[in-house]
């Protein structure tokens, strides 16, 4: 049994206050995050070093994330292709700054067969690499230069721009600290790759993805990030400009959620990506690429969930609304499956949200209703109905949320809750998003005073500072390094506020930056 | 301009007819395969060897497949996880009639860092591979033995089965010889999983997914194959029965277009998959896997198109209907566009085919309408309508059907065309199965006389026999080798028939093979 009070952020591990997950939030957050993804029973470690198994209840939610994306990637008239898993080494080293930004993180194929081989000590036979390759490939890291090299085969004059192409994909980077989710060695993600006729295109393009970002996260994933554009030092390699959107999590640290980038005429040049133009000269095209992965499914976790487990917007939720049966009594058990079975293919049939049919399920295995509740809580689904032999004649149903207190409970019309189902899973939605985008904006502190700024970052889980900001990228990595922090971003809208003194140099300036540490 | 009288199958490269592919089927049916690809625009080889990218237009016939399975798996309980790319090559090892079998054709990772030397002769700079790994990975060639080490520690007791999963992914088999979507080192499909409690169960599943996938290729790729189970010579490494659906295309070869096997109790043994029973014993699962990949794309083509191109059966057309305005005058083209443009959007929204909307393009673009026409021809689209400006005023469309003669037009009332669309698609649905059906039964011969069989492969392009057949494995393995051929299967319903001698030995058996030559 759990008795407790509910208070989210709040760590109600103190005295007789029992959670779903221990420890909770306050006490150990990183060790918080795994036992969550364990009780939602998303995910977990592989035998292949850094790589993660997606289990079915964290793989929906990817799959619900892909199929919002990819309609509005194609509303916006890209297409998807596929291109190869492996990369020519000669092909990454062409963009050399892109090359030297991956190479310590590629895992690299040298063979193509295995032998059997006799163990002259032990006897034993075991297998070896064999059939070396004359030329290495890796696995892609990112496909710029995989992709840039059919970009140069495809494009021949402008009448074949702009070119718009996204590819959803496995790449890996070899990471010395994985941590499910968020840092994996492989991880799933779409790449978008265009390529256009002029550079004013191609930024058009680069902000049309960072706005499309913006929006999926806020209406989808119910999370309010702060766009902006990274600074020189967290630019991607290759890139002249870089466009992010920022999450706060609930330890107040950022994750980069998703990234735009217009790479200029750098990896065109590389590649010879070129074609004949309006006035008939032959130049280069402009391109972008941007990409989202497995990383929101972290972000979402850090951004909504609680001591009592994973808490899914009902946007992204595999299942929206989960119908417990309470059958305590054998002559009712039959009549109580059937007043739920029939519940459920009403609410499937009648009622959308979001434009879709209402994903419920009932859960009728054989197991005590608590133990079912709790599965449920901890795997975060945002309605659970409970339907005992009492609510047949009462045609009531018992209502919980997911973004209320585990234990209060609404008892409704049954004709009333079939009404209304989309109506509160659109309130859950919503205040999933209102109460983070609150505590967001109460953890972003303007700054002015340098010393002030210094004393923060020694707090513990200090929020994040925004500040006017001139300085030069040698003194923006000192800071870095001196308090374990980066910018974040310069946030969008820069000229439109005045002129303020930076916080470093008390030079005037209307650039702003947000810093924080980050995942 | 193309003129030529139209007969599928015959090739009409004779004389003045003139058509869009060249070569024809029957003159080099693998150059006009390759040529096909490449007019339709949907993959093209890569610098990564023996690797394809799927362009566009194949990418999005990829995506219909996967979209219809995809929910058939659901709706029959399977759900979709993801495992890692990269598998331990101890893992692979530990079922060792799987392990040779993919040993040839494994891709091995063996380092995870790139570093940049100095050549000393020339004085340039490269990247080498570092970071040498203590155990080597291979790329998944398929994931029995790492899915097989996550159901080890999933399942523990008979509550936990049966254990239902699906993964789509890319895997990796070294080919020698890659043919686009044929056979490529790597390519894109779906593996499903599963682990049951009995040996019955688990050739329930086998048996349910073979059928499931027989129906798909009937319903909508339009391929009426030939189902039935392999011979011990050509299962799967470490099955204990294969199921395979056969496929023929123009040339009458076969083509294995998806297996189902069933693994016994071999992988879990080897990776120590065990339950404990309902009895309280401690038990192996037994397993199935089962998967069809892009090469169903390879099937598609080599089944339907013809001398002037693709042909898509309309349930898997990324466009089921393309309108090309003809637009002659300056005068009349806004309103052919905007008639062309409003007739679309009506059958978008207002008609459906196969329980989705329609799928229709208008080709806006501005070249000529002949050069259009062509490019939808050899795209295989299943309707062309033409609307000039006569037909404005006349309130009719000009039809052109995929399945019929390029030239062939059927004036019809517009009204009647919104009305009768989805009867015409479900028309040319069919149309393409029938001709295919005949065309198999026509070259599937039966077979009793051994001189006769041996004879029959003398014989340009042969179909397939269809024999009694008890030989043994040796003696299969002669006659393959002999005459370049396999058994294909021995078909589905082996039990049903009479008695009859093996074509070989005289020795009187219900068994039935069907031998042919495969890709």
């Amino acid at each position: 049994m759990f008795i407790r009070t509910y208070s989210w952020f709040s760590s109600p591990h103190m005295g007789k206050n029992k959670t779903a997950i221990t420890p909770g939030r306050a006490e150990d957050f990183p060790e918080w995050y795994q036992q969550v993804i364990r009780a939602a029973d998303m995910a977990e470690n592989s035998e292949t070093r850094g790589c993660m198994v997606i289990k079915p209840w964290g793989f929906a939610i990817w799959e619900n994330i892909q199929s919002h994306l990819d309609a509005r990637f194609k509303e916006t008239g890209h297409q998807n292709a596929y291109f190869p898993l492996l990369i020519p080494l000669s092909y990454l080293e062409k963009e050399a700054e892109h090359a030297e930004g991956f190479a310590t993180e590629c895992a690299v194929v040298t063979h193509h067969r295995l032998e059997t081989v006799k163990d002259e000590v032990t006897g034993k036979t075991r297998m070896v690499p064999t059939g070396k390759l004359t030329e290495p490939y890796v696995i892609r890291p990112t496909s710029e230069t995989i992709i840039g090299a059919a970009f140069s085969r495809w494009v021949e004059s402008y009448r074949d721009l702009p070119l718009l192409i996204n590819q959803w994909a496995n790449v890996m980077r070899w990471e010395m600290r994985p941590r499910l989710f968020l840092r994996t060695a492989e991880f799933l993600w779409q790449e978008g790759h265009t390529a256009h006729e002029t550079r004013e295109e191609a930024i058009v393009e680069t902000k049309l993805i960072h706005q499309l970002y913006e929006d999926f996260l806020r209406d989808h994933l119910a999370i309010p990030v702060v766009p902006g554009e990274k600074t020189e030092t967290e630019r991607f390699p290759g890139a002249e400009r870089t466009f992010t959107i920022e999450a706060m999590v609930q330890d107040k640290k950022a994750i980069q959620a998703g990234t735009s980038h217009y790479l200029g005429q750098n990896f065109a040049k590389a590649q010879d990506i070129t074609f004949a133009s309006r006035d008939g000269s032959e130049q280069h095209v402009h391109t972008t690429s941007w990409g989202v992965s497995t990383r929101l499914i972290g972000t979402l976790i850090m951004a909504h969930a609680d001591d009592d487990g994973l808490v899914l917007p009902p946007r992204v939720a595999p299942q929206q609304i989960v119908i417990i049966p309470v059958t305590p009594k054998e002559e009712t058990r039959e009549a109580v499956l059937e007043s739920c079975r029939a519940l459920a293919e009403t609410l499937r049939l009648e009622q959308s949200y979001a434009g879709s049919p209402v994903r419920v399920h009932v859960d009728e295995r054989d197991f005590g209703g608590g133990v079912k509740k709790w599965e449920w809580i901890k795997k975060g689904v945002p309605i659970r109905l409970e339907i005992g032999p009492r609510d047949l004649e009462g045609r009531k149903v018992c209502v919980q949320r997911r973004d209320q207190d585990p234990n209060a409970k609404d008892f409704i019309e049954r004709v009333e809750f079939i009404r209304n189902c989309s109506t509160i899973l659109a309130e859950i939605q919503q205040s999933l998003l209102d109460r983070l985008t609150a505590f967001r904006d109460e953890n972003i502190t303007e700054c002015s005073d340098f010393e002030d700024f210094k004393a923060h970052w020694d707090g513990e889980n200090p929020g994040w500072l925004l500040t006017a900001w001139a300085g030069s990228r040698e003194q923006e990595e000192e800071l870095s390094k001196a308090h374990k922090i980066t910018i974040r971003c310069l946030p969008n809208g820069q000229q439109e506020g005045e002129e303020t003194p930076c916080v470093l140099s008390g030079e005037a300036t209307r650039q702003r930056a947000i810093w924080g540490r980050s995942y």
